[in-house]
Formats: C-alpha cells, structure tokens, sequence
C-alpha cells in the first residue's frame, strides 16, 4: 500500500525558554495539518516520538499527553528509542497505514531539553546506554570517543578531516531560518574549540534543543511518497559489539529500506543522517555505502554532501549538529526536511534536482537505527 | 491476515527481591520460546511493554535494554501507554505481523516495581496522571475514589456491592500458582481492611507487584488466534470528562475490537479486565456490554463472572487484584491467561468450555484502553 506524506510541521529548534513540550507540539501540529488539509477530527491514529519528557518531568503516558495538548480524541502510542525515538515512532505510523489499522496518522516528535541542568542532561541521556557503561560513568562523547579515536587509529585519519562534517552542517544551518545554529564555521574553529572529551570538541557536537515535528501521514497517492523503511538492533553496550567504528544497525536498516524501495544508493540525492557527533556522520556515509570503510572522512573533507556541489546533498537543515538535536523530534524533523526538499520549498538551500530523500535516526551509540526512502511521486 | 499466539511465558508475579527487569525478562521469554519450539533467532520484531525502567532507574532505550538481556540482536520498539504499556505492546506486535512487517514477533511486558520506596512509586504512578492532577497532589487511588464515590451516588450502590470484585478475583488467585496473593478473602474483609483513600480500602486496590510476560505472535494459523484488536483514548484528566463513571477509551476499543472480530459479547467465555481498583471492574464489566449503566456492581455481588458459575469467567487468573499488577507485564499477562485458558492449561482454575476470550488493559484514569478478542480455532 502507498503511503505519502501529506503534511509537515516544525518549530525552529533552539533554546526555548518560553515553550514547553505541548506549545511545541501544537505548533508544529498546527502547521502540519493546515499543509494536509485537514482537521484533527480527521487523524485516526497518534504516534508520539519522545525520550526524555516521563525522565525529566516525571510525566509518563506521554502519548495522551500530546493528545491533550493538541486538542485530540483518539487513540495514541507512545514509543520511545533513546535518541531514535523519533523516526521509530514515524516508523510506527508507517505500518500503521500499510497495515490499514488507519488511513490518516499524525506522528509528532517532540524534546524539552534546556529545562534540565547540564549535569542532569547528561545523565538523563545517558539512561539510553548500556548498564555498564552507565556504572563505569561514560558519557555519550566520551563514548563517541571512543569510536573517533578507533577510526583515526585503524584508517590514519585526522581530526581535521572528520571536522568537515560539522563546517558543512553549519554551511547549511546558516541558510535554514528554523536551525539553532546559522553561523558559518571553518575546520580551524572546530579545531580551537574546547575539548569536550578527547578527541571530541565542542564543535563536534549536536547540542541540547527543544523543538517539535509532525508529519501527517496517509495511504494512497500524494506528492511525497515513503517508499522504503527499516529497523535495526545492535547490543547497547559499545564493548559488546564486533566493531566500533561502523554500526551493523545502519547496515541492517538500510539494506531492509533500499530492498523495499527498490533504488539504491546512487538514486539519492538529499540524506538527513544522524550526525550526534562528527564521527557518526562519517560512520553513516560508509555504512549507508557512499564511501568504503575508512575512506568517509576524506570524501567528506573534500567537499562531498555539501550544498551546491555535483552530488548528494547530506544534512540539508544543518543536521543534528547545526539545525539542532531535541532527541525525541530529530526522527521526525528528517522526515519534514527531506519532504520539504523534495517539494521544493527550502528557499537558499534547496537541493536541485531532488527526487530521492534518504533519512537515518540513531539510538545510543547504534543501539537502533531507523531509515527511510521518500520519493518524489508526481513528476 | 491470521495472526495466532503461538507461545506464552510469564514469571511469578509477586515481591521479587531477587529479581531485576532483565532476570524477569528472560524467563518470561524462554518459556513463550520453548512453548512456541523456536529460537531467538527466528524474532524477527521485539516489541516491549514497560513504563518505570526508565523514571525508577534511569535507564531508557528500553527495548534494546531488554534485547541485551535476552540475547535478542534484531530491531526493537518499546511503548509507553503507562498501565496500558502491555497491551499496546500486544496491539503494535499484531499489527506488525499484520501488515507484513514481520512473520513472528515476540512481545514482552516487564516491571520491576518493589525496589522503590511507596512515596517514590506513587508519584512515579501518577506521571501517568495529567499535569493538573499531579500538581494538585492527587494519587491513584484517590482518582479512582473520585469515581467510586460518584458511580455509588449516581446509581445508590453499596462499597460491599462494588467489593465483590475483590472478593471473586481472590478466590480466582487461589487457584494461580503464579498469583501475587492466592488467599481467599470475604467481602466483611474488605470492608475491614484499612482506608487508603475513601471509599477505596486496601483490599479494593491492586498491589505493587514485579513480573514478566511474554507472548509470540506468529503470521497464519494456530490453535489461539487474535481475532480482534480495538485502541480508544480520552482526556488524561478525569476532571475533563463527560462521564466519570464510565469509559469512554474502553467503549471504543470494545466497539472496534468487537467489530472486527466478528462476535459480541455473548460469546465471549472468558475475560481478564482492568481490576487496578475493584470500581474499575465495576465500570468496565458495564461499557463492555455485560451489564446496564449502574448496574454493574449489583450483577458482580450476584456472583457473575465467578468460576464454576454458570456464564463467562472474569479475571481467573486473579485479575490484577489477585494476581499482582506490575504495569507494563499486565497487558501481557492477561493474553497469557486467556491463550492458557483456551488451551485447556490452566488446571483448578480452568474455564470450561472456553472458546473465545477477550483482555481489557486500561491506563491512567482510562485515557487510554486496548481490548484483545482471541478464539480457539482447532476444534
């Protein structure tokens, strides 16, 4: 069955002092039902994308809490994935409709972050690594660390060269009016930044936002089309795993999406990857096939993915790392940009020619992995 | 698409002091295995039924928390719907199976629940409460007063009436080798018990409980199918309701469940509902269908819904009374009993005759509610 996406809505990501997690929601929801035409009468299914909202508020049935907010009546479910929640909880909606359990289903990603003290985030994130590493006291950088150092050591390459990531993303950030960050960046700021936990610095890093997302989602033909989704699982644990520096749940999920939909990677044009960290994004670019093993970080530093080049355009809205990272929202928000692109409407920093769109969500260290393929239907 | 429970498992559900979410976890699940004569390799979905890990300990990503602890290396999801975790878990896995997305999922429903402190565990509880009630210091049990005292003003009904809940899931935990109390109590019990928030007395509540329950759910035909499937939800906030004495959430699913099934409330021979507090049975033995408005408790006291009575059997496994009520595990458990049920297992406390069954799981107040109808399909 066909299911398209028919409506999109985001809040600009940031540090918003005055929203909360249901003024995010209902704007974002607002926007997202005024593009699909229609009322929230006419959704059949709610599917809520959050992480940390039951951990930092006390606040749990987090689902009818959205539901509440938004004026809605139905049924909701609540999923949650760490930091993949968002896409996972599209990923839902998804099968929902093939399944035609609903024709019309709204999926909202929504994160209230900078409430949190900075010490009190950090824990709360790292709630989505495993039980050890939470006892031995790792952080996320630190574990992403871990897998920067690993990647430097086996391929011989540079911290310079895996900064290319963030100076392209905030390149892009600058031309996105909804992105936490519009600031242009060189390597050499990256590399004057603080370090955060070796070889991490701060310019490395997605930051703590708030912010919402929404996509109206519904069966039949539409503009916009999901034409392939996967999954994949890996051990929470880091040390558990084979490799550190490629993530089995982006292959598994990827093959699963590309297998449904029918292209392959040379079709895409535009990806949101989930750049938590520069290295993440290298690691994506690799296990999603644009470049061999080892080989991502001097492809990205040499100007691959970057707007107004020859290729694929990767992190259009500036990704995790410029446009901003509300956990439970980033998920969806690939979704909405990947769409808005392939309809044409990023103003400065539309990617021409766009007809394939690739999303990819992250949970943990690579925990779970979430892809989807849309595609431009009416042409 | 046919959609049949091929095999159940679930821990004793009690104070498991030696026990953690993931020893929980895999025993439920290495029974379901074994009843089902397959491996963990041939999951191909995890879906898990939890709402406390993550505010009582920290730890999220909840599905790959319990991936980790069964040896499970596929994609995860987990779902919060707070009391009603458990049977949305269900609901998502079925309808994963239904739309193709995968051929056999296992669904886990786990709760570790009596590490925590009663202050701590009841205001964990009333996350799942809207905002409003949280801060005007409300608890569960006063919510569900609330409702008790509002159904026996409306319809002029005792507390022994609305008791008699109680007093059969007892008797039904007495026969469950796996029940959290399998004491039998009378109604002059109940009504000596302790106030813990008028009208509602000790042994009108479900206790804290820990436990685990598992169920695999297979593409085709088996000797249990789930025939029918329904989700409604309300308002968070009872105060923002029509009716207090009657659920609107409960109503749709049955309505929706019902339809699809192809069966009504006279065939049904057995029943698990949502006992958290005996009005809850009271109400929801009426929006089910078996009673009018009000006169639900008067037919309870009668001795409907008893074993070795003459019509349908409510809650044999001892309800969540009886039974032990560890939230995200109870959705779970009830397809656990009644897929037992119609299977002829479940000894001293067997249904006769027992050939098509139904679960009801209720969060919060009831803003949310999903309802299972499974029938015996091999005779």
């Amino acid at each position: 069955m066909k299911v398209s996406v028919t409506g999109t809505g985001m809040t600009p990501f940031g540090e918003l002092w005055n929203e909360s997690v249901e003024s995010l929601a209902r704007t974002a929801v607002s926007e997202a039902l005024e593009e699909a035409q229609c009322g929230i009468g006419d959704i059949e299914l709610l599917v809520v994308g959050n992480m940390l909202l039951q951990q930092l508020e006390g606040r749990a049935h987090v689902g009818q809490v959205v539901s509440q907010a938004i004026g809605y009546q139905g049924p909701s479910t609540h999923v949650e994935a760490a930091c993949a929640s968002g896409g996972l909880a599209v990923r839902q909606g998804l099968f929902a409709v093939r399944s035609g359990l609903a024709k019309r289903v709204l999926v909202v990603g929504v994160e209230k972050m900078t409430d949190a003290g900075s010490g009190e985030i950090t824990r709360a994130l790292m709630a989505a690594g495993s039980e050890d590493e939470q006892m031995a006291g790792a952080t996320f950088p630190s574990l992403y660390a871990l897998m920067m150092l690993e990647y430097m050591e086996t391929y011989g390459v540079s911290e310079q060269e895996i900064a290319a990531s963030a100076v392209k993303n905030h390149l892009h950030g600058s031309f996105n009016p909804l992105a936490q960050f519009q600031n242009v960046i060189s390597v050499k700021n990256v590399m004057r930044s603080p370090l955060v936990c070796d070889p991490i610095r701060q310019l490395m890093c997605s930051p703590v936002s708030d912010g919402a997302a929404a996509v109206v989602l519904e069966s039949g033909d539409g503009n916009v089309e999901i034409v392939g989704s996967g999954h994949g699982g890996d051990t929470l644990s880091l040390a558990a795993r084979k490799s550190r520096v490629s993530m089995r749940a982006t292959r598994d999920a990827a093959a699963q999406a590309f297998g449904e939909a029918g292209v392959s990677i040379e079709d895409v044009n535009l990806a949101e990857l989930h750049d938590c960290f520069s290295i993440a994004e290298v690691v994506a670019v690799e296990d999603l096939g644009w470049a061999k093993f080892g080989k991502g970080a001097a492809l990205l530093s040499k100007g691959f993915g970057r707007l107004l080049g020859d290729g694929v355009v990767i992190n259009s809205s500036g990704g995790l790392k410029a446009c901003g990272h509300p956990v439970g929202a980033t998920g969806v928000k690939q979704l909405v940009e990947v769409t808005r692109q392939l309809l044409q409407k990023c103003g400065k920093r539309q990617v021409q020619h766009a007809r394939v769109g690739l999303t990819h969500n992250v949970g943990g260290t690579g925990a779970t992995a979430v892809v989807h393929i849309l595609r431009r239907t009416d042409e």
